[in-house]
């Protein structure tokens, strides 16, 4: 994520549900492509930390939303493009469509090229718990992940791989139709 | 092609020729920018895995179509970079064409830039047998590989080192047309 | 930087803050990407070399201005990305501005994205003591920073990390904003 | 150059004066991301091989013009970047100019960001002999190196540090140039 440029600043967490019902999770504030294993904390499902002393990001409780809804999510990604930041920043809509694109068919469930898919778009706000509620409907359609405007993209996955290989194809496609904005 | 990103999520396709007829090539839904010795598997001509249980990718078809019709072709590069999906989403047309471009003269037979080069371009289908029937009369003039609309590019040499050559050749002119839209 | 583009040729300047009020920085002229122990001279809070002979660039008076202005400042990059050149000379105005952002927030005293931040944008001097004194009565509230037209970023914070860390927030923010020029 | 994308297929040429009065140059036809001792041979001024066999590429004539215009050229650099290929090809001028920059201040006697530099572009020729003598009366000026329309950049310097920082500086002025293109 770091490589491609999707993680700047302090932006972006990481996360994978581990043994016992925890999650192992980027830990607040530090920079996404200079990980080490100070770096990671441990925190339940309700987003506390294992630990006493670690601080754990506000964003925590929107991964902890995810692997709470699906009991098969394994991993999660949070990441801030430029191609999802502006994308979602140019449109009052409350999702972006996709239609015609192979790459399509990476998501969970899609087996053409012709199907139209929908990535919800919320609005940012600084209460996690508000924004979280914003979320929460979405969430079962959510096959590409959503965005939230101004703040990035939500993707997970069974596990680390998927997860990064559907996030590189959200991606691609956000990457595509900021192109396809300008002629 | 991974660290140019033109094997986003799981897409993509790598092959070569090897002894007894025979192609190995990329399994199917592995990110290719992770490869290791599992993740390619052989194929007769026809696409049918050499080993049971291997899964070839639908597109293997489009491989084998490649080596049947080219006694010398080696290798085969399958990718989906911005450029080329976003430069055949945008036109109707069934071709992309290039002239003036230094570039042009390192696929086959091209002597000057002042030639004026075609690059075909197919719809997407998900039926591969039907696909490879809407591929087959353009393969013969195919000088700088064909587009699949909103499904990449395919390129081919007589061995990897060329087909990656032309691959870069062919990327670096649609990126180049990409920014020519823009004005 | 040099991976990100941001030092180009011989462009940008890297500083911290050391021992004995003493500031170590990059030597006049040589390439970013390429340092090494000689690519390092120390100078003092008034820019003047600590070693005869080693040849200070023009704008350590940049960098020591800054040292001078806030005592915990250790670290101060100068980088001239593409983003930051063009949005600086495509403006009169003498501030670029921010709202909306989530990434906002990794500035210093910054708690929502809801906050409208201002980068200041000085004219280019080939005279330094005339361009600090542009840019002094702008530094107190350029918590992101500023820019000199045609001339790139100063960033700055208590460590590297954290100063890296804001210019890449910085950066990403100004390709954001080269992106929404273009519909 | 490769990592920038500089020398996509085999374009490009990459050479360096050496003992004798000889020239060191990259081999016809390879990939310049992927050289080795066999990737160089050796030439007179006039472009010949010193060792029977070795086969220059025709563009080994405009380093050699460089290498006899300059006595104190060291180095030449050729690449075919997208932003030099896409404003070569935009433009009917004979030249593309620069101003406001303080990256100018990296070229040649170069001392204020407030001049006016002229980077020439001569049509493309496959006649080297032609192409050279369109060149020739621009090099005294060349301060910036030259282009020529859709076939890449010329740049040297004294050694190759300064020839790959001054190109580096005229791709960066380049993709500033095709940006501003944009609005």
């Amino acid at each position: 994520m770091d490589q491609r440029g999707w993680v700047p600043a302090t932006a972006g967490n990481i996360s994978v549900r581990i043994a016992g019902g925890r999650i192992a999770i980027t830990r607040s504030g530090g920079h996404k492509g200079f990980l080490d294993s100070f770096s990671v904390i441990e925190v339940d499902l309700d987003g506390a930390a294992v630990r006493p002393g670690d601080r754990p990001s506000a964003e925590t409780l929107l991964h902890c939303q995810i692997y709470r809804a699906f009991a098969d999510a394994g991993a999660v990604l949070h990441g801030h493009s430029v191609a999802n930041t502006v994308l979602s920043m140019e449109t009052d809509a409350d999702a972006l469509s996709f239609s015609g694109y192979e790459v399509q068919k990476i998501f969970a469930g899609q087996t053409t090229h012709a199907a139209t898919l929908s990535m919800p778009v919320v609005d940012n706000d600084q209460d996690m718990a508000r924004l979280a509620e914003s979320v929460a409907p979405h969430l079962a359609h959510a096959v590409m992940g959503y965005l939230i405007r101004g703040h990035g993209i939500y993707m997970w996955g069974p596990d680390m791989e998927t997860a990064l290989a559907r996030l590189e194809g959200a991606e691609f496609l956000l990457a595509c139709a900021l192109e396809r904005r300008k002629r």
